[in-house]
């Protein structure tokens, strides 16, 4: 494909494949691709401005099909170099679309139910898609630590990535964290490093270190490389579509926590239509949240354009994002597209965890829970059709949150003889 | 594919592909296909007979590689149904062939070093595999209950592929298991019962209920539908040499449990060169085991023929099988190939966990650290050689025994200001 070069603020050539620029997503102003997230104009954020190569669609489809089994099939919508899949990386993505009739028949779908699992990612969450996107960026660039702030899965993605690429990681987390989150991002060798406070505080830290000399090199996943990381949710829309045979879905289910995977997954589905891969037709994206952190939920009921923010309390740690940076975007889809935004308990989250597990043998964190949850709830309140075809995200893995189910347990306790496996009533 | 349909010994007409019947691997001894697994003449273990379809070499292959991104691109050469892929289970495998260059200069191999990386699998360890195949065994014989003894992954794989394919499943484990094992494994919802007993007793337990009116119907992926079960390792043998370019692998370092695993990725290598897939040239197995359960490795370097039993002790419990039923063969092939078996102690083990997620990102169970720390300390001896394309493999996840690496933890923790930051010697 054709190579885009671009000089970017620091006036180095990089080479992020069909990105050209970045745009303000508030006022459209442009600026070189470099390590920045906020218009310098209008403080909006900024994202990627591609210039497509003039592919003929059916060439693009089969270079597409006959690529890699995992994101990088996909490297010509991406900001990612053409020989991306040559260089040390965790390759993740093409997770499963897994057709989930025994799920439907529970929720009354009939139009089709898939579950997209992307517990089948190399570190078991969506969060190697975007941490793949960013550590491209990092080495455009020219960074040689990789970082984060995290409170769990993005740890994790980010010292398994780092380590893989030959990048130091360091990664902030809030001192407290459970033992079992600390070893998981702690294995891979990389700096780990805890903040005496709380969330907010280690991302205050972040941005403080962004803007000190001490931060030279550092490329921040989610802070001053969020324009590339956020990309790598599109993959998601692009896969989905790939794996329903080149069709959209008619209904999407994803979870929010800062709202940014919702509106890159409507991005990339517009995408499609426009580069001709899908035909166009109508779509409803619908947003999942726990009532425990439900600011976007609770302002598209009350019919607001902002999200105020809320303290979250709630089993599903990792959406657990009370001021959602692109709440407002995230409202405008689901009005737009005629979906909605929802949200579930915390019971109703471990309800959808086991009905999820039972009936397809997917054993999914607790936003899969929500995202489960949502659907059911939706579905009761007419607000998704089950005749048509909806798809659902799980973005993590279950034994990352094991607390949430822990009630679960030995259905019988037998002595080792057939007598008392009858008497138990198994037989 | 042409279809064998075969009379079992319960006269029901099953089709299992190209599996033409069992036969035993002490006598010879030929039986129709059943939920059958020890030789009536002489009690020796059953595998599958195959009478593979007359295929053009070229013409497999190409088949095989339009096939779907999981074990079932290998259906022609497994006991499953032609239209297996259609039916409802997990579809497990294709997992990835990581090439290993950062662990590579570190172990100092030159020839190339891959880690086939099992923990992609749905429920992350190898058993996936393994499992399917019995599923489909089990529903050839109009079993309705999956059952199995475990004590852990296998408790996970049965309950998840019985959720999906619609069957009822019922797993016995010993009563004191740890609690998060116990959870991994209920949440799909099927029976889940404690023996109050160790794993012997639970065994025991198991191969009377086979015997008993109460066991009518069920299907032990491990005891009755064992000779099936088994046959899933091989897809490991062809999965790699297709990942490779279709070609032999120089070196494979294999964990032994009950040697099961080592002995069918061989059964699965030669298959391979006899259907002319592969070039046939000479390949070197490696058996690899903890110290606190190393019947096999014991035996080898002894130059024994059979395998003392052992008290297993040690922190890679998904390997402690005391008295292997397959160690005999295992030792046979580690001789007949060139390879050799090998033993390291726990704190060699977490050792290697370490060095792989540090050098490659990946988080192995602690079956993966008795492999890498096998494949360290096999170099060291000169017993593998480093000139030479080698596989190491992970059959499973971290995420599953944490326990194991508990001691690793934050590298530093600060207050979140630069000051502190600066202290504490990160900058």
């Amino acid at each position: 494909m054709a190579v885009q070069t671009v000089a970017t603020s620091s006036d180095t050539t990089v080479d992020l494949g069909p990105a050209a620029a970045l745009s303000c997503r508030e006022c459209g102003h442009r600026v070189p691709l470099g390590p920045v997230f906020a218009c310098e104009e209008c403080f909006g954020p900024l994202e990627i401005a591609y210039e497509f190569s003039a592919y003929d669609t059916e060439e693009l489809r089969r270079r597409i099909e006959a690529g890699p089994a995992n994101i990088w099939r996909y490297a010509p919508l991406l900001p990612v170099p053409a020989d991306v899949a040559g260089k040390p990386n965790l390759n993740p993505g093409w997770t499963k679309l897994v057709q989930a009739d025994n799920l439907a028949r529970e929720l009354g779908v009939t139009g089709g139910l898939y579950v997209k699992d992307d517990s089948g990612n190399p570190t078991h969450s969506f969060k190697d898609r975007v941490v793949a996107q960013a550590l491209e960026a990092a080495r455009a660039f020219g960074f040689t630590t990789l970082s984060c702030s995290s409170t769990g899965n993005l740890a994790g993605a980010v010292g398994a990535a780092a380590a893989r690429a030959g990048f130091r990681s360091c990664v902030f987390i809030p001192h407290d964290l459970e033992q079992g989150k600390v070893v998981m991002a702690a294995v891979y060798g990389g700096e780990l490093v805890g903040i005496e406070g709380n969330y907010d505080d280690v991302n205050r830290f972040c941005s403080e270190l962004i803007g000190d000399p001490a931060g030279e090199g550092w490329g921040f996943v989610n802070v001053n490389l969020r324009p590339y990381y956020a990309e790598g949710s599109k993959t998601l829309a692009y896969e989905i579509c790939e794996q329903l045979g080149w069709r959209l879905p008619d209904q999407i289910v994803v979870p929010i926590a800062s709202g940014s995977q919702l509106t890159k997954i409507d991005k990339g589905l517009q995408e499609l239509v426009k580069l001709g891969l899908v035909e166009d037709r109508p779509y409803k994206i619908f947003g999942a949240q726990a009532e425990g952190c439900s600011p976007v939920s609770t302002a598209y009921k009350a019919g607001h354009d902002v999200v105020r923010p809320q303290k979250p309390d709630t089993i599903a740690k990792s959406l657990a994002i009370g001021n959602p940076a692109d709440g407002p975007y995230v409202l405008d889809i689901a009005r737009r597209t005629g979906g909605a935004v929802e949200d579930v308990t915390d019971e109703q989250i471990v309800d959808a965890i086991k009905l999820l597990a039972r009936t397809e043998g997917i054993f999914a964190e607790t936003a899969g829970g929500v995202t489960v949850g949502v659907t059911r709830k939706l579905i009761e309140s007419g607000l998704l059709d089950p005749a048509l075809t909806t798809v659902v995200l799980n973005t993590g893995d279950g034994l990352k949150t094991l607390d949430a189910v822990a009630g679960t347990g030995l259905t019988a306790t037998i002595r080792p003889t057939l007598d008392s496996f009858r008497e138990a009533g198994l037989a």
